[in-house]
């Protein structure tokens, strides 16, 4: 493991691109390591060349293959990207999705592509918080395109994709009423639209489905410069992902635009607000742990209601 | 519309099993009206006599075809039967899934069965309290099974699931690795596993890999006196539900008995968290309001960082 390098240290070596300084600073901001703050305060106020790209789908919709076969088409054209894939692990065995991982393995040795997995376990708010730390840090280092993948279901998960200048939502044919409907949640945050998979038969009741309900949305839609798009691809044949990249092109245009700065301003009091609960939440834990026990005691025998022991415990710490 | 009951004043309408007071503490409980909070303490207290199911399963699992399936075959045995479901709403459109209730509709019409869809807009936190709150409602007003079902991605769905008496994981047969990844993050959660849609040839494979993967995590639940069993059933040939009823009266015998201590205890520590923990957001959010919205835009100008804004707004409501 070697000695412990000062967060402030690793800061000339990430701004070269040192794969290891770059690693360990993210292990820390995931950590939420005291000492490394002042390091990821200087990487935030010096991040803001990368265009960070949110990717969210359901599971099954592709949305992996989709990555690495961009991340594969942009490396090409000589940009340098990372990928950061917030996986759904569980909380009680600290497992993550690495099936879709494999499907980067090729793209990960090259030295131009930065792949990171943050695991969800803990809060949502902690991955929200250490996601953005992230993406900073792979800005600084020179990264072009930051993809911030997600599976598109939970709320936080979604937020988290929200969070980057351009939002895509991954949907596939063939899904069943359960997964569209929770892909209807998200239409309204998507910038563009992609559907899968379309070397099958059935992507096209998928494609025009998708632009029926955006046109049944369009008022909301009228009100920005942006149309939203909807692109057939296959990670298969290769279709729709050169218009997939230019279409990813095009929103960079509005988000550097004045159009942008609402956005800037959105994700940064995403972020802020997110970064101070998470804070909070974890003074909360440190002040009240012991009364929390004996108070859920109480409360298993019915010695009380929930809603006045909470009441007590956060008066415990707000007063 | 009416005019405003008082909620102390639905309370013995509730204990007589009247349909409107039930719905209307419900949503008092959802909303956190503070008017109904002594309401919803007296609540609490008397419950504990219904058995508390938790049923998950990701999208595509055929959990709320078994739900309705369950649900029909314990009115028929002359219980009565309350049904929660956690619906991963959207938090921008303020749309549920509906499709899923319509299976349910012929049931809705049965008195002796009762079903409330909880939004998931808004903090989850707030959905592990309410969901909670109408299950002790649920309790009081004299309903024997209560079953809260919810999308089993997301951690915090998945640990409101956890709080019940008896957690059910719904597995199908067919679904991709992605999906099948995200089952074993639950996997330690199960107090049974159901394999849907047991009709289908493929069914087997699922079947032996769920029994196999608990083989593997024997060491864990060695330390149990309950055996994790995996169900084949079929919610269109009604195979294997007398099995699965029998083996949720077998767990309910050890949910009541010494071994039921613990879990009583997990649930009150975990309802007591999310109770206080969304309280506490609550103020946050009310104390800090103006200041955060001023934060936000010197953010989005990079005239600060995340971390030392954030700590300013902790410090404002903890000191």
């Amino acid at each position: 493991m070697g000695e412990y390098v000062p967060s402030q240290d690793l800061l000339p070596r990430i701004d070269r691109g040192e794969t290891v300084a770059i690693g360990r600073l993210i292990t820390r901001a995931e950590g939420d390591v005291p000492e490394a703050r002042d390091a990821l305060a200087n990487v935030y106020k010096r991040s803001g060349k990368a265009h960070v790209i949110g990717i969210t789908g359901v599971p099954g919709s592709g949305k992996s293959t989709l990555v690495a076969a961009m991340t594969a088409k942009l490396v090409a054209s000589g940009k340098r990207v990372g990928v950061i894939a917030v996986d759904p692990s569980s909380p009680y065995s600290g497992g993550s999705i690495l099936g879709d991982r494999i499907r980067m393995t090729e793209l990960a040795n090259n030295p131009n592509v930065y792949i990171r997995s943050m695991a969800t376990h803990g809060e949502m708010g902690g991955v929200a918080r250490s996601t953005l730390a992230t993406a900073d840090i792979l800005d600084v280092a020179g990264f072009d395109v930051i993809i911030i993948e997600t599976v598109g279901v939970g709320q936080d998960e979604v937020e988290i994709v929200k969070a980057s200048h351009t939002t895509v939502v991954v949907s596939a044919p063939g899904l069943g009423d359960d997964i569209q409907a929770i892909k209807a949640g998200v239409l309204e945050i998507a910038d563009m639209h992609l559907v899968s998979k379309c070397d099958r038969p059935d992507a096209n009741k998928t494609l025009t489905d998708l632009k029926q309900m955006l046109t049944l949305n369009a008022a909301k839609i009228a009100q920005s410069a942006w149309r939203t798009p909807v692109i057939g691809v296959s990670s298969l044949t290769g279709m729709g992902l050169d218009e997939f990249i230019a279409a990813l092109e095009g929103h960079r245009k509005i988000s550097v635009s004045s159009e942008g700065d609402k956005r800037r301003l959105e994700i940064a009091a995403f972020r802020l607000e997110k970064t101070a609960k998470r804070m909070l939440l974890e003074e909360f834990d440190k002040a009240t742990g012991s009364a929390r026990a004996e108070l859920a005691h109480r409360l298993s025998r019915k010695e009380g209601d929930p809603y006045s022991f909470a009441l007590d415990l956060v008066r415990s710490v707000t007063q």
